[in-house]
């Protein structure tokens, strides 16, 4: 099992009619959860952030295509029956069910098809490959492929399922993640380990600049491989959540190349993350890397616009890595052979690296080119 | 004369050979002007922000093609040559010559092709239309068309020249502008009143959300009109500026509709020109324009992320004006009709009212549509 199903005790289920989606999983833990940023919260948002409070999941409902999205006083009651028809559908108490949703904002749920599906789903429950990767393709919108990652520590393991592709931005784009492990770790522990990978993985992703409504990350902790250390678990979660966030930009949409852009020597690891966001962000950055164009003035410019201080004649910039590395500019100067850097950008992945001569910060942001693909899937979303 | 050669006193000139162009404007007279705000600054900038504290311009010099930027001590010293130049050709003192580029960053001036191009220019310097388009054509790069304004004051005029295109974005993208006018204003209050209209107009106008290393506005008074009222002339400067940056909007590259978002009810003026700014910018409204997709959870999803506090539940919108204004949201129940609201997509033209009603702040942003063009365009931009 690739994913979330390789942790003892975590069932999943999942269903995709056209559009349509909807996933179960049943897994019983303490639980914590990160949420949008952004001030227009969907109605599952707001019931969560409510729920949540209590600390403890025992199964998710999720459904694609609508993402009942500034729907007012509606859009929470809907949100109240989704959390019950999934409660309903797993055997369990309808306050531990995380409901998450994706899809067009400004739309009622469609509850009678959820209702529908859930019932369809609910015999269906299993610990399998192909349950979790039902429940991981039945979330998916405009991604192409699902998202699945598994990392095994010294005596407990994590697991996740995710979907992205669009609308992604710093402070997580229409992104649900969903992670299971089964160490035990306290309640604030485990909320503090997801807030802190979310931050150095989810939040460095950026596919368009546009942040979601719909957002969300929920981890559950089932407990069965007993007390982990915490340091170790917050490690492995990290490079779940990594693994995670990279299959998001790599699969953004549209596109054809993940970017990969770590900047060292800022200020603060924070400073250093705003500009590695700003870099992969940038319009321009990502339309050179799509044409192979090694217009590294772009990188260079973007950084500068990043609200973080340094000197521009003191920053080195490479392209690619190890042997296929190749300077651009060192400490201020240009020393770029634009062949070999043409060359460095022929691969899937592209990375620059940007050292700013400021500081020790060092972060890692992922993102992805910008082709013709996203407009076209972007310009006739709804219709 | 649709534009600075409509201003007594001020000549021009302009030379493209291939992507290689130059324009020299000659007029005398007390000057503003506003820069970037991009921490990397090209040469031409740090020369300019030193020179222009002299409070007058004799004219301007300005290639297209190659940016001078992040070129060093060289570029530094290439653009005091470039000055030098371009005081040769106009007659007049290196110190009050303003200069800026526009192109490629890193890469050095080619000043032999300048000296060249501002020697053959010198004799052609008039005060024509023809004169004045070819300045306007000379500093395109990939604009389609040139960009000219005039307003007619009571008792006096200002014109305007200006390029743009890509890499516009809050506070200022590659965008270039020359403004004259008759009236004579004290310096104090030109630099103000350029620093109004600006921040009201140009810094309004986002493209891709790249701000560029080179951007520049000189404003230069002759005085041949006497003294003006300050209020009535920053209003004119004002509706000059803004004539301009609606045609950079409409002019973005591979844009193929102008779209401008007015938000009203906002705390502050600045907080409603932060949420038109981050929707016009949203890559997801630019695309759904592009397809004349009535998208309209975009517009909201987008103001949410601006960082101005409203209530979701208390916004209108509508898109459309006059007779063709089709309501979407109002004080946050959807009242869309998807038809009459595809229909006020199909112009040139689409425009969107967010009322906040979370206070009396309002302001104006313009952008464009996010086309498969924008990608041609910069995929392939320096090969």
């Amino acid at each position: 099992m690739r994913s979330i199903c390789a942790i003892e005790g975590v069932e999943a289920a999942g269903i995709k009619e056209g559009k349509h989606g909807l996933a179960l999983i049943r897994a019983e833990g303490t639980a914590a959860g990160v949420f949008t940023s952004n001030l227009v919260r969907a109605a599952p948002i707001e019931l969560m952030l409510e729920r949540i409070r209590s600390g403890r999941l025992a199964g998710i409902c999720v459904n694609s295509s609508c993402a009942n999205a500034h729907t007012g006083r509606r859009g929470l009651e809907d949100a109240a029956a989704m959390a019950a028809i999934g409660a309903r559908a797993l055997g369990v108490d309808e306050r531990e069910v995380g409901i998450a949703s994706t899809g067009v904002i400004g739309r009622y749920l469609d509850l009678p098809l959820i209702e529908r599906q859930a019932g369809a789903l609910a015999g269906t429950l299993a610990r399998s490959e192909a349950a979790e990767t039902a429940a991981a393709r039945a979330i998916m919108t405009t991604d192409l492929v699902e998202k699945h990652a598994l990392v095994r520590g010294d005596g407990f393991s994590i697991g996740g399922i995710c979907k992205g592709s669009g609308m992604i931005a710093p402070n997580m784009g229409t992104m649900l993640a969903f992670l299971y492990t089964d160490a035990a770790i306290e309640q604030p522990i485990l909320s503090a380990a997801l807030r802190l990978a979310t931050d150095r993985t989810f939040n460095r992703v950026v596919v368009d600049g546009d942040t979601s409504t719909n957002d969300v990350a929920f981890l559950t902790a089932t407990g069965a491989a007993g007390r982990i250390d915490a340091n170790r678990f917050e490690k492995a979660l990290e490079a779940c959540c990594r693994a995670l966030a990279i299959q998001i930009a790599a699969d953004g949409e549209g596109a054809t190349r993940l970017i990969e852009v770590t900047v060292t020597g800022a200020p603060e690891e924070e400073d250093a993350a705003e500009v590695a966001r700003t870099i992969v962000g940038s319009s321009l950055v990502k339309t050179a890397v799509y044409g192979e164009d090694p217009n590294w003035g772009r990188v260079i410019a973007a950084a500068g616009r990043a609200g973080v201080e340094f000197d521009p004649y003191g920053v080195s910039l490479a392209i690619g890595e190890g042997e296929g590395r190749v300077p651009l500019v060192a400490r201020g100067e240009i020393v770029v052979d634009l062949a070999r850097a043409k060359a460095a950008m022929a691969g899937k992945r592209v990375v620059f690296t940007l050292d700013l001569d400021a500081g020790e910060g060092e972060a890692t942001a992922w993102g992805c080119d910008l082709t013709e693909g996203y407009v076209e899937i972007n310009g006739k979303y709804t219709t």
